[in-house]
């Protein structure tokens, strides 16, 4: 089965979750009004909405209930988007040109406060206290996560624990607690909600090392951004860390070194592409991500088997073949 | 009654909630201890926590309940501080270097987040629903009015009204809930939580319209920054605003604009200061400054007339008085 046919089936109800969050970031200030909507038109695969409700059906599923979690979840994606787009200077996103570049980064820094200040509102008026402290300890790990990227940035003494630690953060966490969140809200027993927990964690690892690789190997019109871009912008990510680590290829590592160092690393990411991908780095990426889908098949495994259980299948195949 | 003597007596109170604030910031990540460190040793008047515990007097006062209201506050407060240096390019508060400066602006970017994600899970914690929402309102419209401040920056065609809306937000909305809070945290009647509600609103005007006036007539000693920082960054405020519409002194008018659109305010800024005193801005805003305070002075009236009531206007007192 195609995840086309999964979105295709799930579009009723995303299409409300879509109304929901445009009503939900609305201002009466026109500048935020303007900067949201456009977050929202750059739109996205709201893989978090989805994991949400397809979470909720491991027990009573309530789509007002879960749809408040959803969108809190989704808010709060696309602050830290925002935000990153003004650490990563990056122009476009999804092909689309990002808030800071379309206004600037003030006007980006206010916007990513403004929408999780909305997002915010939304978790106090759910009324599980179990769901709202999850979230918001979420939140405070995503920032850590974030502020230790900057200072990643450009750092070549990086390795897979410090690599694993930060995309746990940067990904794996959100996804992961918008299948544990989904299960909650409808109310699922506990070992449900720790499986689906697990779940959506080892398939967060596993998209966030996929894309890593993607900006290595997709074009940039795949991309909707240049390829290359993270490690432009100074974001070692494990392609590379894995090429600067193999002693046994010392040219390559002492290449790469250079080029990162080098003030002109923008304009060379190209032969700095080709030394990753000559160091393996990419295969030994693939593997990786091929051992969180396992971990991430085997957590769906002790699940009753209904249809959303097939469909957190068929997302996981598509993560490990994607090339976009 | 000297405000000092606030102070004083309420110090082991005040320890205590600098300890809490200490504790809710830590974090295992250096960097974020550092830059959170830093801000609470910046200081400042913790005028939001004093506010929330004398409310408190009003109703069945409970330290326990009122700290978590407090610092949640305070948090919110420091937050958007760390955010409002990096529009105002601001390289001192308070004397101190500020987190962009002693770092740069996406550390203090995440600082911001981090900071605001925190007192996220302290409010989560806040077992009163009513109180959740009122703070997270709260969030939402000082984000609507700090990213109205970017669009106001150097703009001058601003009215009363427009820097009113823009202050309310920037200042007295906190105060506000601070005395709102603390009442209803200590589950005071109704009337009693929205006179203290009015009172704080009316306060943190006049403490506003204050503070603009003192960028105008205190020395950098007195402020902890350069005089006329504000007019320089283009922070145009009311002192500001009235001598651009005097209209029988179209003079000084003329020549405001002038250094106000040239590219040479920063060294022409006492210029721009003189002619703002001679305008009569300073007086005007001295006596909008003066109604609210008569207005906080008749919040204040109808409550009972407990010690707490003396401190409130001892309080709006310094603040009529205040010259730094």
């Amino acid at each position: 089965m195609k995840l086309v046919n999964l979105y295709n089936k799930m579009r009723p109800e995303l299409v409300k979750i879509e109304n929901q969050l445009q009503a939900e970031v609305d201002s009466d200030h026109k500048l935020l009004k303007q900067t949201a909507q456009h977050l929202l038109e750059a739109g996205g695969k709201r893989i978090r909405p989805v994991f949400v409700l397809l979470a909720g059906n491991f027990g009573e599923y309530d789509f007002t209930k879960l749809s408040k979690v959803a969108i809190a979840l989704e808010l709060i994606h696309m602050a830290s988007l925002v935000h990153d787009d003004v650490i990563d200077n990056a122009s476009t996103r999804r092909g689309y040109p990002t808030v800071k570049a379309e206004w600037d980064n003030l006007t980006a820094m206010y916007t990513g406060d403004y929408i999780l200040a909305r997002s915010l509102i939304l978790i106090t008026k759910l009324e599980n206290v179990h769901i709202q402290r999850i979230l918001s300890k979420a939140i405070v790990q995503m920032c850590e996560g974030e502020i230790e990227q900057i200072r990643d940035l450009f750092n070549i003494d990086q390795d897979l624990k410090n690599y694993l630690k930060r995309i746990k953060r940067k990904t794996a966490l959100l996804i992961s607690v918008s299948c544990h969140l989904g299960a909650l809200a409808a109310n699922a027993d506990k070992q449900t909600a720790n499986s689906l927990k697990m779940f959506g964690y080892n398939v967060g690892m596993a998209f966030q090392i996929t894309d890593d690789i993607l900006d290595f190997t997709a074009t940039s019109e795949q991309l909707g951004k240049p390829a290359g871009s993270d490690l432009k912008q100074g974001n070692i990510t494990l392609p590379v860390i894995y090429a600067l680590q193999q002693t046994n290829k010392p040219q390559i590592s002492k290449e790469l070194i250079e080029l990162i160092k080098s003030d002109d690393l923008a304009n060379n990411v190209d032969k700095a592409i080709k030394l990753v991908k000559e160091s393996g780095g990419i295969e030994y990426c693939q593997q990786l991500s091929d051992q969180y889908l396992d971990k991430a098949y085997a957590a769906l495994k002790p699940l009753p088997d209904i249809q959303a259980k097939k469909y957190f299948y068929d997302i996981a195949k598509f993560i490990g073949q994607r090339e976009y």
